[in-house]
């Protein structure tokens, strides 16, 4: 069945329909365990509790002289040293009355309850080991120069939750928790699709009327940034028996088909015509560029029909398709959300939500990368951010204050 | 000939010494040409030129019909409708008085000059091809939804600087422009040497005073993610001939050694020990954290000695080691610089400058993730940014703006 609609709809609504389209792959058959380095840039899966304290027991921070506070009255005084606490070694009770050298990082002896940090210490450095020796140290008050055990985290807390994006300093943390493995969800595997009599192979000639296809490498750059297996048809003419036999070909073995082109309401659409007695809705976005889209399934796959145009096919792929897939899998990660203050004045078309591209200076403004046309991909390449103008706003002022997201 | 020095340098000095270090890494001899897809993430190595326009041809915004615009007089008029022009197409010359059904992104037709878009023709939609019609046309000023030749990028032009960072948008140009491979500088192969009696594998029984290794993970994840090839010598024990004979079984093949821990002024610093006889400086840069730093080299290769605790050893990644090869290479690209107001006051030694941890929201305040302990790595897991308070500054109010790098 092919349902073509004049329905117009919202960003917001249409991210929604491509997040309900893949939620089906968010199930537990598609969940994998792996090394922590080979789940860069995954999403978790499962909830991580904290296994242990973090720092599992209580250490220095400094390095200094480990006491019992209590032992030193106002103005000081003179403790006997004895044997040192290096990081790692699990250090005897500290005897009433003396001082222990302790390395940063190294366990707290018993009894004692605050560091000193050398430079504080009469005189500034350790003694040789094995030789007595005396030092004079300040009142300092308990807990002094300490990190207590689980001051980090604490062993039964929540470390991180499902969803969560797994990038450095969350595979830093679960590595100091103890652990070797995570749960994470598959990768997605990705057909590519694009289109068009007009669109020819970089390297091959080009012939008059003829465009090389940027869309195929500016799509799998960008997905495969954002963790995607892609497999790409090659280009298909503007046939749909031609597209529908790539398609049918490849649709088996994958979770997603992305196509570019032929979406619109021109004579020779050739996305639309293939999808002919497929479940697949065509309609317009109220997005500036990238309005038309299509949405739905072939053979069962699913299926988002990108335009042509390659900012709009970038575009595309930033507002619906990696904030769909983040929010159910945690990867990729989404886009830095900032704001930032325009270097000049921008118009947009009221009754959409326009996306500019633009470069975010470190002043805190935002300068747009050539204009509104979604052919412009030699302006998107000179861009660091896409500028989101909201619906509703025709016009924006120098200065003015806008959401932007950093590419 | 170890020279250890107490000068205090301050941290734009320190990453010009990383970036002097790294330097002659940046030769001709480590160019290599790679298919655009495969340089995805690395850095452009020479200037690229635009070898043809973009677009190659006039060509249309819209769908609708391509005129001469002196054909219409105000108050619009009606022409005969010709053969229609898809994309990709080569079209004949337009007769003066006549209409060419056109497609969006279609060679515009020789002597044509305006497109009238298909909503404002009457009827509004295209003709059966072949059968003979006419079409009721608004007039139009010359050069009406044309996207002119040249108009995004002219051949001739510099399309990308060498030292650009390939992401998919400067992938896609190369692409529009033709381009099959691309001319990049090879990856760095990185020594990654985490030290320290305190610290044992995840996955191995964690004694008392012992603690899990995160800087491995936490830096190995940093280094793939900016695309460097990281090997690992595993943990080193604190016995400087151990960590040396590391070192030095892989040293020869690699670009550049990095060390954690060690290089403090406790009394036992592994890594400043390691590298008695080595030409390698040790000293404080004025960063909080990540204060303690080496630079030099060990037979020959560069080394940089981080400090031990992981908050550093990632800022010290961030800090210094990114930013210099970015600039270098092209590659990682540098992390996103943003203003932010501060969700709540904070203090910083005025001496130094303090890196703290947060999490930029989207109403453009930034709240700070845990203190300012560098052990803190649940902490960093749950932040987005680092906040830089630069040397000088030693409390900023809630609502200040900051300066942000997006992580």
């Amino acid at each position: 069945m092919h349902r073509t609609q004049s329905r117009h709809v919202t960003v917001e609504a249409h991210r929604e329909s491509v997040r309900q389209l893949l939620a089906p792959l968010r199930n537990p058959d598609r969940i994998e365990r792996l090394p922590l380095l080979a789940a860069l840039g995954r999403g978790l899966a499962a909830d991580v509790v904290a296994p242990l304290d973090l720092p599992p027991f209580a250490n220095s921070q400094m390095d200094g002289f480990a006491i019992r506070s209590a032992d030193v009255p106002d103005g000081g005084t003179e403790l006997g040293v004895v044997a040192p606490v290096p990081a790692g070694a699990a250090p005897a009770e500290l005897a009433p009355g003396t001082a222990a050298p302790i390395m940063t990082g190294a366990m707290l002896p018993p009894g004692a309850d605050a560091v000193v940090p050398i430079e504080q210490a009469l005189p500034a450095v350790f003694p040789a080991p094995g030789v007595p020796a005396t030092v004079r140290l300040p009142a300092v008050p308990a807990r002094n120069f300490i990190r207590d055990a689980g001051s980090d985290i604490r062993a039964g807390e929540l470390a991180l939750a499902a969803g969560t994006h797994l990038g450095p300093g969350q595979l830093g943390l679960l590595a100091a928790l103890g652990f070797t493995r995570v749960p994470v969800y598959r990768v997605l595997r990705i057909l590519l699709a694009t289109t068009g009599d007009e669109v020819v192979e970089p390297g091959s000639p080009l012939g008059p009327g003829k465009i090389y296809d940027s869309n195929a490498t500016l799509l799998e750059s960008s997905m495969r940034q954002a963790g995607l297996h892609v497999t790409r048809t090659g280009i298909s003419t503007d046939r749909p028996e031609e597209l529908a036999g790539l398609l049918r070909r490849h649709a088996a073995d994958v979770d997603l088909i992305v196509t570019t082109g032929g979406v619109s309401k021109g004579a020779y659409e050739v996305v639309r015509q293939a999808m002919e007695g497929h479940h697949v809705d065509f309609f317009g976005v109220a997005m500036q560029p990238g309005g038309p889209q299509g949405i739905g399934t072939f053979d069962g796959v699913p299926v988002l029909g990108f335009p042509g145009n390659p900012v709009s096919c970038l575009v595309s792929f930033e507002m619906f398709l990696r904030p769909a897939l983040g929010s159910l899998f945690g990867s990729p990660a989404p886009r830095p959300v900032v704001r930032a203050r325009l270097a000049e004045a921008l118009a947009s078309p009221a009754g959409k939500h326009q996306v500019r591209r633009g470069t975010v200076l470190p002043d805190g403004t935002v300068r747009l990368e050539g204009g509104a046309g979604s052919h412009l991909v030699s302006a998107l390449a000179h861009s660091n951010a896409l500028i989101q103008v909201p619906e509703g706003i025709a016009a924006l002022a120098e200065g003015a204050e806008v959401e932007v997201w950093m590419l």
